[in-house]
């Protein structure tokens, strides 16, 4: 019997594995296999005070599960303030390589001199994937994705997860190969969205057991009326495939300092984040939810998966 | 004749210097010798989109003749760019080695290698004037202040004049020999109240005729209350002495991003700030200065005294 006991293990660790990979993510979080599973995720947190506000807002009224935090803005510290004495809301990293608006601009974490590549003649980050795409080395990439996750971690925040400003992440083979080793390397979670990486099938090869992608991701589209709101989400909700899901946001307060932050931008300005906080505070978005059996569930739950230290 | 050139030249010159030395700074921008002039002065521009409106405001409807800029803090590219399409009002800048408030914090144009000695472990500058006497390399305090001075430029700012934030440029003879250095190597004036310095009379050996000092300067105390702004202004006014005299506010709009910026900061606050627009914008305050024949002067005309290139 003694003898047999290493074929024994190694049986049972062979069957555990297959077993494993053969669950269903519903199925390792616990729900039955067909569930559908939701994470209901507001991005940008950090960039301005008025988003700061909005996200608050949000998770203190059930409307959002999860919520990703741009370090690299100048309103990081007060999130990071408040997530350190609010660990029960679900806080990732939104991984930031881009400073999108016109007159309010960000560079890295890391010095110029440090991160040449990732930024422009001013010090700031490019304004568009497309010229993080062209312009970004990936060692500086990685140095400068580890300098954010550290920065958050001194400041008190265990990110959930990892996702990506802009997607600039998902734009050529060597930068996704830069996000998920840095994933791995620290045992976070990395965002994943299938539905959108199946359109550049470049990516696919790198992904592997040890991630736990996202079948679908929806998001509002930029240029979108406001009274059709209500009917966007709730098309999304009552369409929803079993699976983990994630509805991406944007929110804050459509106030002076919001304008401002978005000014000259034709699209992603005030008004339609106000609009995306309107929705998810909304009853009708609510009940639509619970009417359409939804789990609504936050990155925390697939990350302790990972067994993370963080 | 011809060799009596040279003793010729040499006498006008020597003359002109005693007469330009003699002259008061009244006289030499073309008033009487005992005018009182005033330059109404908000600082801390660029903190914030609030303090950036309020002063763009206070400009519009004449209620400030000049401003200084902190070239480090985000909302720097949105005033800079009013600046480039405004040039008739008068901007200098507001040197800045510090950031005061709790949760919203910026660190140098200069990575944290090159000026450690001026940022906390976070990357920031250290938030108060003191830490700054204890701890700045005054080399690194000069690279930084020319780094501040170039940003400005490189984003089309012309500076009329250069003063310190919560004048951490005072607090040492050291720092106060970078600033008048800094000043001299750009020829851009820089503010130096005599009324303050004399409190510090080690300062006053390095001030000679190159600089245009400020008689006296004023500012609202921190803890006023709010119903004795309209007599502190006035009070100033009416017993404002010949010379050259400056008021120092600082505006904001009392609305969500400045309380958030000032947040759990006893003094200095939003509505102080917006306590001192409500002034400078109303009719009482402008009254006193028309009845008691207040020169309203700004910067720019003492910059011209120095011929500078900027």
């Amino acid at each position: 019997m003694k003898k047999l006991y290493p074929v024994f293990s190694f049986c049972l660790l062979l069957f555990i594995s297959i077993f494993s990979y053969s669950q269903s993510i519903a199925e390792k979080l616990g729900y039955d296999k067909d569930s559908k599973l939701l994470i209901i995720h507001a991005d940008d947190v950090g960039v301005s005070h008025s988003v700061n506000s909005a996200t608050i807002k949000a998770f203190e009224k059930s409307g959002i599960s999860s919520a990703s935090i741009m370090v690299p803005c100048p309103w990081f510290p007060e999130i990071a303030d408040y997530v350190k004495q609010h660990p029960q809301y679900d806080f990732g990293l939104h991984l930031t390589l881009t400073a999108e608006w016109k007159n309010y601009r960000w560079g890295g974490v890391l010095s110029a001199k440090e991160i040449p590549s990732l930024l422009d003649k001013n010090g700031f980050f490019y304004s568009t994937a497309e010229e993080v795409a062209i312009k970004a080395n990936p060692v500086e990439v990685e140095q400068e994705l580890r300098a954010q996750i550290d920065r958050a971690i001194a400041f008190g925040v265990k990110p959930t997860h990892l996702d990506s400003h802009m997607g600039s992440l998902f734009t050529t083979p060597d930068l996704f190969q830069v996000y998920l080793k840095v994933g791995a390397a620290y045992k976070i979670p990395v965002f994943i969205p299938m539905n959108a990486v199946k359109t550049f099938p470049e990516l696919l090869q790198y992904i592997n057991e040890d991630q736990i992608p996202v079948d679908n991701y929806f998001m509002m589209q930029s240029n979108r009326p406001s009274d059709e709101w209500t009917t966007f989400y709730q098309n999304i909700v009552e369409n929803l495939s079993p699976g983990l899901n994630e509805i991406i946001i944007h929110l804050a307060i459509d106030n002076s300092e919001m304008q401002a932050v978005t000014v000259d931008h034709p699209d992603y300005g005030a008004k339609w984040r106000q609009n995306d906080l309107n929705t998810v505070l909304s009853d009708e978005f609510k009940s639509a939810l619970a009417k359409n059996n939804i789990k609504i569930i936050s990155w925390k739950e697939i990350k302790d998966l990972l067994h993370s230290d963080y």
